[in-house]
């Protein structure tokens, strides 16, 4: 689905390792028919990359940058430099402090550079996507009746089964 | 201007002493000409206040909420169970943890609820503004212009004065 | 036993996953003859059921909550200000802090909602139930008797193997 | 009050310079009506008086026990050691380490001793008096009118003053 | 050894389970010809055995006393209220935090009642026999060439193979 | 001195507050001789200019650059992204963990990026001006006895005054 | 007193600066009568002379030494490299850290070289010197006496003033 | 390659067990072409030989030291106390606080004597050799081609992967 049609959300991430924490992001984007890309920019080994990803994002049509790093966490503030798109960070837990350290250097914004972070590994991840489809809702209304829809779905599967003893 | 036009964004707080570190959002929204309202929506004693205006804070025209509490900070994820529209938290430095305790509140939510998180006290009160203004760009183009010239003066500013000896 | 006795405690639990680490709770509950009930109530996923539980437990004649969380732990402290009984909050070590951001979200309550907080993971969800024994016994002092059994056995046991060389 | 009538709660501390920090718990119990005592126990200046408090403490009437402690703050769970009663814990904020080092002193206790921590400092002072009160209807229900009117005047405070602009 | 020979160490634990982490201290002790006993002694669950053990030690000819415990560990400090031995402790690594929460418990004791604390775990649990054995040559002056030599065996073990290529 | 010769060493800080912090650096590296430049670089507000200063600082003539940044300081880590001279990181206690979450974001570089960080704050500072002297005297020999005799002041100056009672 | 007598402690500090935090230590000592000397040490800026106060201290009459350093404190670890006697530690709480970075570069100290560590500051320092004292008792017993008192006077001064309502 | 060439970087550790987590170090320089040696310096079980190995690193021709350390990681503080050459820090993850210790030992070193401190273990252990390549490039200006060569094959590396869905 993201060959064909203009990804609305870029999901990059600082090293393929990355994609392990970070799947959940990219599988609730497909459950809710989000277009989507899913890319390797590293702030540090491929700053250009980086720097041209940012700077082209709103040009190439997207609307959302989720972007996950772990330890020096650079690439979410670094992307939200370069872009007036709204950027969710998500702190990889890939070192041994986990994810202590990307938490912070990825939340502790200065004035000025917003980057809307999530929790730490898998959750934040999922929830990086849900916040970017909150936010696309403002944009692509048609989306919200999904949204909605997978909220109660997990709703519904806590109610079901309430009852333990 | 808040009380004249349906606000955009609602700026909700935990407790009256919250709105010193919070005042840098509320300043930016008011730079950027962005309809808002400022409450005081206390998780914790007004829990029937707070569903009620997370429940009904889209179909008010809400479109996005920037939620700040500090200590259990609950109220940014309890907003976010209630409501689709992206919630923004921001972490209070109100107890004797400078704000740490805040931050894991806000921001370690479980998988299904999101909450775009911002630095501690008032630099991220700024950031939560500036990304609720990237959100409102997707829903009212007009903003971007006003965001972008928001974000280079900031960057004249530095340049202007870059050179110290 | 819990299904024909009116439940003197509610123990209660952010996800079915939190079970293996609040099992202690119920197993003592069970050993000291304390009626109970044992449900799933997410702050997150399923608010209104949270609010419903917390603002009728008093008036279906439960005397104490057990509620256990982990992550952004908000469940503990939203019964809390749903309800005037004692609620007894159990961080849970579901994320990959530890659970640190979840006994500081639990404890960390302001002024005016109090959770009494037991320690992250099992230990503390046997203490929990501990807690809740040591308050039942103000209003059903038949319990002291059996309560104060399980802690001189446990006294005993150290006693009796005390020398090791 | 507190010398005529036995009293309920025993409020007891590590030195007198943790009073600051506790007393709102003494106030709340004040305004509530709760007979009680305040005391200074040393864990490790007066370890014997401690252990004959604690091991008094019902047998001369109380229904509760608040201790408060910095530091290696052992005076909640030594108490609870040589009790039935339900003890609350409230970490002090006297050290360099802004009370985290009495929080995880008080609230790590092992499978067998439970202790209700509460926040560190006023909040937690505060809470563990509301903490108390919440327990004690289960033996005092005329109690409970005077906590339900406490906590609906602090619901109250917040919604006639939550519009801020 | 240490049934026939009056102890000069006393080597306590709060449980059973922290023996893995605290053998190397009796080992050093063995190593060095030091008597020695080794007993589980709980704050919490047996604390009328602990305050007869603290309270009686020096009377029955100990020098030193090694306490190891873990998470809101109270066994040296309770210890050392109750003797003016010089007492060692050990935090153990028993609960989810690592041992964080023993080192702090252990550590942070308040003016009056010192605790010399080694390193959490094995590292610490051998430490706690050398500080104990340099303790006691003060005492036993003939202890001090077997410390010694224990001390350069390990220097030239490094020595011996320090050129790694 | 830094405006007629060409800069040894380019000293930048993310933000003109954080000169009071860094001033120790710029002090001894006037002390001892090495010509410098000081500059405003944020990573976040000018992000071009800052992968211009990298990317032309060892054509300029540079051998060292200092880089100092608080909260997500993300500056001594993208700089060194873009150049091959050795990078020293000063961590700046300018957010309310006091330079911790600083530290974390500029120590913890993925390997491929080095980053020789210092202390927090003003020791840091001071060490960067070091660390680089240190560092510059593998190419100006003639700089190494003023490193040694700066360092042998200190020495000299705390023999002098070592004994106080 | 200390310059007459053949000094049983050395209080060495890393710092003229760490005195105002170690004091408590000087004045204990004087208080018990113990035979001391103060002394300024840099485990950095003076290593020759901390390694030849370490080596000589044994032979030169000494009994204990209480070390004491901020940061990354580095001295009571590597004096007791270089002497059997007993070391005891104080972290100085003088980085921005609050002296949780002393703690742990003073307390994690690898098997083979111990260091009895104190709590952070002045309740450390003076804890230092009843440490010492406490290890002293075996080699002076008339000091025995002493120690006895100054502990039973700080207890008879709790429970004089133990009831405060 | 090390035995025959004068070494350029000195590589030392506190213990074998280091060595796991230093091996990129000596990997890199190897695969840089740079001369060195390998040893084991312990601070604690080895001061005399640490003393000796830091005062004739320079005299012997090293340009660089690359100092690994755990727990109350003392080794490159103290080599760089006996030095003018450049000593770069890797903290190792060996104990049970993963690494936080010896990061903070290392990195809160007193104004007056620099450590350009690594990440925390691999990572950590990598950069410290690029760092020491960055800084032998001015003395020997032929190793840059190859240092910029080994930074560019990891750009490619990201970037001929780059594009993952």
């Amino acid at each position: 689905m993201a060959s064909t049609v203009t990804p609305w959300v870029g999901v990059i991430m600082g090293g393929r390792s990355d994609l392990e924490h970070l799947q959940p992001a990219v599988d609730i984007l497909k459950e809710l028919g989000i277009p989507h890309e899913v890319r390797v920019v590293s702030a540090h080994r491929t700053p250009d990359w980086m720097m041209e990803y940012a700077s082209t994002a709103e040009s190439r049509g997207l609307s959302v940058i989720i972007a996950a790093a772990g330890g020096a966490a650079h690439l979410p503030g670094m992307v939200s430099s370069k872009t007036l798109l709204p950027v969710i960070g998500v702190p990889m837990p890939t070192t041994l402090l986990s994810g202590l350290d990307a938490l912070l250097s990825i939340v502790q914004m200065p004035k000025g550079v917003p980057v809307g972070t999530q929790a730490i590994g898998k959750p934040g991840a999922a929830n990086a996507a849900l916040h970017a489809a909150a936010i696309l809702c403002l944009k692509y209304p048609e989306l919200r009746e999904r949204l909605a829809a997978w909220r109660k779905a997990r709703t519904d599967e806590v109610l079901a089964h309430r009852e333990l003893s």
